[in-house]
């Protein structure tokens, strides 16, 4: 894969900046980094390596399917404990003190100076690096279709989900239910609409910031992780998705 | 009035950043400076100091209002015909061609590199400047409420305009509603709610960009220019504006 036009900073790395492609993907849970000055929060190497610090396999995903689709990509380079780039700084899950089972002992009892810190050195330059990428191509004229893409656990709170790939829509609702006619078309994946939650629980923050003021078509996929555990499972994830997106996009432009 | 906290970029001025209030004022029109590259565009003198430029007395209300009400106040500092930041850089408004009855030779044939470079240079970062300033006071957990302040010409394309203060809103309708209810009810102003111009004409960029993603109240204020033509009538105006403005939030805050 040829990532041109790389630019990264402490809080995004923006690849294929050039794509000719009109889907612009965004990964604001790619990374389990726990860089300082915030470092491990507390927690054990184990729950760094687990799902509530990022989206397992979703870096890997929106790669492989960047490259099949010639995709920019913008994915976030720090943990999503130490800031959720899916939340704006008034939530409290933005810096959250328990996530399912954990307890985040680094999130307990932040002051308001705390909270501006992460959101001035994480949530402000992730965003304002995909704003760019966004303005850049409605300047150029160039289409473009926003896809956020994570991956949720087989297992929440001791209750397993049958539902393999979640497609949530926000106010726009084009593009998901385009997305899921296509994946129950061309795949047998179990695919739904608005599972395993939906915008009420407050997912769709990135969709809502950066595609709904331009009237731009969106969508936020999820993936099971089990599904894309491996770099393997991921590049055949790939192989599935990309013709669903492909025939999603061909039928929103067509209206 | 002490204006603390000023920080001034090429393309957006802060002012009064500290301030207790819930209001984040925005003058997205404030200046009719055409500084280089860019220039005159081709406009005479007369052109560049018209309402087509900028928004006559829009400034001196917003910095008189924000004295009165303790508000923060963001505000331009390029003329909108170099980009109107109101306008996505999608939008052929957003760097216009012809603006009323005026020609805007500097802004015929551009390319996308031009209209990309004035994205980038003006649109981008006063709209990362206002962002950010909504990201501070939401990560400190400050009561936010957005309003953007233009004004506009008694007589438009030869019609004269008998409204004298219109209120705009988007999506969200609250804050809109109260200010004409306001007004109405302590001055004798001619308001109107989407009058001279409605969301409908696509003005509500700002709000949609920066206010709606947060859920926070906002409305765009819109004063006829001759009314505010001096900084004396600028300061009378905002006598009779802050009242207004006061009685409306406390009326959205109750809910």
């Amino acid at each position: 894969m040829s990532l041109h036009s790389t630019q990264t900073d402490f809080a995004a790395t923006v690849e294929n900046r050039d794509a000719a492609g009109a889907i612009l993907l965004v990964c604001e849970h790619a990374s389990n980094a726990f860089p300082e000055p915030w470092g491990s929060l507390g927690l054990t190497e184990a729950q760094q390596r687990a799902h509530v610090a990022w989206d397992p396999g979703a870096l890997d995903l929106s790669r492989a399917l960047a490259q099949r689709l010639d995709a920019a990509l913008v994915h976030a380079r720090v943990s999503r404990l130490i800031y959720d780039l899916n939340r704006g700084p008034d939530r409290p899950d933005a810096m959250a003190a328990r996530s399912e089972v954990h307890d985040i002992p680094g999130n307990l009892g932040l002051t308001p100076q705390d909270r501006l810190h992460r959101a001035e050195a994480l949530y402000l330059p992730f965003h304002t690096a995909l704003h760019a990428e966004i303005v850049r191509r409605l300047a150029l004229g160039r289409a473009t279709v926003v896809i956020t893409l994570h991956s949720f656990t087989p297992v929440y709170h001791g209750q397993p989900r049958a539902v393999e790939f979640g497609v949530i829509h926000d106010a726009d609702d084009r593009l998901a239910k385009a997305i899921v006619a296509a994946a129950q078309s061309l795949t047998d994946l179990a695919c739904a609409l608005n599972e395993p939650y939906s915008a009420a629980d407050g997912v769709t923050h990135t969709l809502r910031l950066q595609a709904t003021p331009y009237g731009l078509a969106n969508a936020m996929l999820e993936i099971r992780n089990d599904l894309i555990a491996t770099p393997e499972q991921a590049e055949a994830m790939a192989d599935r998705l990309a013709p669903v997106l492909q025939q999603a996009l061909a039928a929103v432009a067509e209206g």
